[in-house]
């Protein structure tokens, strides 16, 4: 049912693999990427003897605090996947992980690194083995430059591949960006370099290419000629509950908008890639993010939730809005006079307002993935009047005991085949910056 | 969330009704008719003192002999209705229905028919009061002729409406239907004949012209453009079950696809009516009627079940065909060149074979009405194959607990109503032969 393991590099014999998992300690790190990377290995993505993990953090851990801190989440997402056999995976994986503790800004620490990743790779894969070496920076962007050139002077694969993974943001704004874009292209090459936007793992993200491209009903409804607009909405129903500091640097717009949104607007409206290669379609995203006319700033409106301000590690009087609804206008012959209109908001309630009598066809990405189609429809019973409907499909009812992977575990996947379909490209995040 | 009853003349005081049923102990008026009468009664779209009902048969029967048949199946409907308070209602409502036994052929048993009706329109209304007529041909169409003429002469109400109403088949053929039509029509004016296709009151059936007209995102998929084929398929999965003998005079064409199949072919070929009004609507089934061009004998397919003659209400070596397929071809600027392909047929098995990889909009008229969009989806999981899924509605989940009007039910009101909208007219009868 799944993916034949026989696509994956590390699988096909083709050599062993060194995960580097920079911020090992943080959170991030604990809940998503060790998970993830823990989910592929329950699954046989990931052989045992051909695979060793290694933590990288500043806080003095032994190997054991760190395995005792990473089981609890291993656990919860061992529940979850009914085909684990839970424990004894668990362990056996946390036996793969090595933890280094170094500080980010000294050599030493990356030099010590590079000693243990080698010891491994010539215990398991011998001197003449391929070898792989992932770099995982989980990390805030403001050591990634840092992070990057001391990999780049001391821990680089010379016999195998060597791949950077960065989470957003990737800036602040475009010259902020535009310089961490050039540095890093200075250390790496562009394929070298995986740029996470965990929206492009989630599994109604990816649904959307086929949903687009693969039905015929579709396709002649999906344009300026049937539809009035477009609505990419991002709603949390609580606040930064305590975590606001780093919130505060970004805001919402950056935070949500400008990487999550506009990601999900391009796969909205870009025009059919000649193929499913992962150049194409980023080809095919830039394209529809060149045509974006600049904003109107009557068409902008912040705000900021009552209660923001109450978060201790909020700055006070910060101006910083936790709610952004902005109109993007694409000027191309498809969608010349669709409004684009993305919001996004923490600290939101759920209820929505709905037009009545209007057709709207809602992909909801999260919670619970789901596609429906309002309709009207007569009123079932004697009276000849007319109700809104929905046709719907559920993903979850629909395939129930079929474990929709984690945004972070398919990804992570992607990485290690090479795959960089969705990932982002520097062209386009500069020009989604523009 | 009904209907006002302010729309239905019994209850605006606007007059007295009497229904009279042709036919009253056999099963069609036993499970049908006064099932549905006494649903509307419950609804209160009957109030008691403004209805009388009349049962017309040859069976020598007491009023309590035929209250005592009939009670069976009103229990059955109330169980069905959870507005309805059950067993009182159907006590009260049985005592409304008076019996009168006579012969089809004989002037006798109408004289007497019309002296017990004029007896309670003459006590409950009075001399001056408005009254209605309501004449339920629940008989074989052999002896439509003789009871209308019997009706015309013994039975009509001079002091307000007369409606009468036939069941299908309304014919064998051209010739026979025409004669009929052209015979009734020197009785009765169009609009006092109300042709029943039961089909018509389904409630998915009414469905399909809201459907079509109110959804803005059907419309422009609704033509050759985006339509492959069209399938109007009948599937029942038993067969004559010992009532062969009525079925095997006409076969599944006339039984099923001349008039109820034609008929959805009719709602979902036609152009957009000028209005909802009964006669636009039937003008514009009447122009799809015209454009439908010769049958090819090629396409054709005609079969029969496997223990059809074993019925013993079969004549022996009977080649009556219980299975059709036969595809319609509509020769007008939005179906040129697409194939409506319809299909019928007694005891066939439910499994249905599927192309993949296509989108299908299906509409389910019985059982349990329900509507879905065959769509193509990624497979929900790490690979990025493809599936076909389903968006659906289904009316029965969607709508707990609303009672779906049986459509003897919906019939019936807009008889009373004289709404002629979802009845045949002679034109298109004549044509839909032709």
């Amino acid at each position: 049912m799944l993916l034949s393991r026989s696509h994956i590099g590390t699988s096909k014999g083709e050599g062993y693999l060194s995960i580097i998992v920079f911020g090992a300690s943080g959170d991030l790190a604990k809940k998503k990427i060790f998970p993830a990377i823990f989910s592929l290995y329950c699954q046989g993505f990931l052989p045992h003897d051909k695979v060793q993990i290694f933590g990288y953090a500043r806080s003095a851990l032994t190997n054991n605090d760190l395995r005792d801190q990473l089981s609890r989440y291993l656990h919860v997402r061992a529940k979850a996947q009914p085909m684990t056999s839970s424990l004894p995976h668990a362990e056996r994986f946390l036996s793969l992980i090595t933890y280094i503790s170094g500080p980010y800004n000294v050599e030493e620490g990356y030099q010590k690194l590079e000693q243990v990743i080698v010891h491994h790779e010539m215990l398991r894969a011998g001197k003449d083995g391929q070898t792989g070496r992932l770099f995982y920076l989980a990390l805030p962007p403001s050591v990634y430059l840092q992070v990057g050139r001391n990999i780049k002077a001391y821990c680089m694969n010379t016999r195998g591949w060597n791949r950077v993974v960065l989470e957003k943001p990737f800036g602040k704004d475009l010259d902020s960006s535009n310089q961490l874009s050039s540095e890093l292209g200075g250390l790496f090459a562009e394929e070298q370099i995986y740029r996470i936007d965990h929206y492009l793992g989630k599994e109604a993200v990816q649904n959307l290419l086929v949903l687009r491209f693969s039905n015929r009903i579709i396709q002649p409804l999906w344009s300026r000629d049937h539809v009035d607009n477009v609505q990419i909405v991002f709603k949390e129903d609580f606040g930064t509950e305590g975590r606001g500091g780093y919130f505060d640097e970004y805001g919402i717009v950056r935070d949500v908008i400008q990487n999550h949104l506009v990601q999900v607007l391009c796969l909205i409206a870009m025009e059919k890639p000649a193929s499913l290669s992962p150049e194409c379609i980023r080809d095919e995203k830039l394209k529809v993010l060149k045509c974006v006319e600049g904003i109107r700033h009557s068409e902008v409106v912040l705000g900021q939730y009552d209660g923001y301000l109450d978060d201790p590690t909020v700055p006070k009087g910060s101006n910083t809005p936790t709610f952004a609804s902005i109109v993007l206008r694409i000027c191309n012959e498809r969608w010349d006079g669709v409004p684009f209109i993305i919001k996004a908001g923490k600290a939101l309630d759920r209820r929505k307002g709905q037009r009545r009598g209007r057709n709207e066809f809602v992909i909801r990405l999260q919670p619970a993935e789901a596609m429906y189609m309002k309709f009207t429809v007569k009123r079932p019973g004697l009276d000849m009047s007319t109700t809104q409907s929905e046709m719907d499909l559920s993903f979850l009812q629909r395939y129930k005991g079929i474990v929709i992977p984690e945004a972070y575990e398919r990804l992570f996947l992607d990485i290690m085949r090479g795959d960089q379909k969705h990932f982002v490209r520097r062209d386009e995040l500069e020009t989604s910056f523009g």
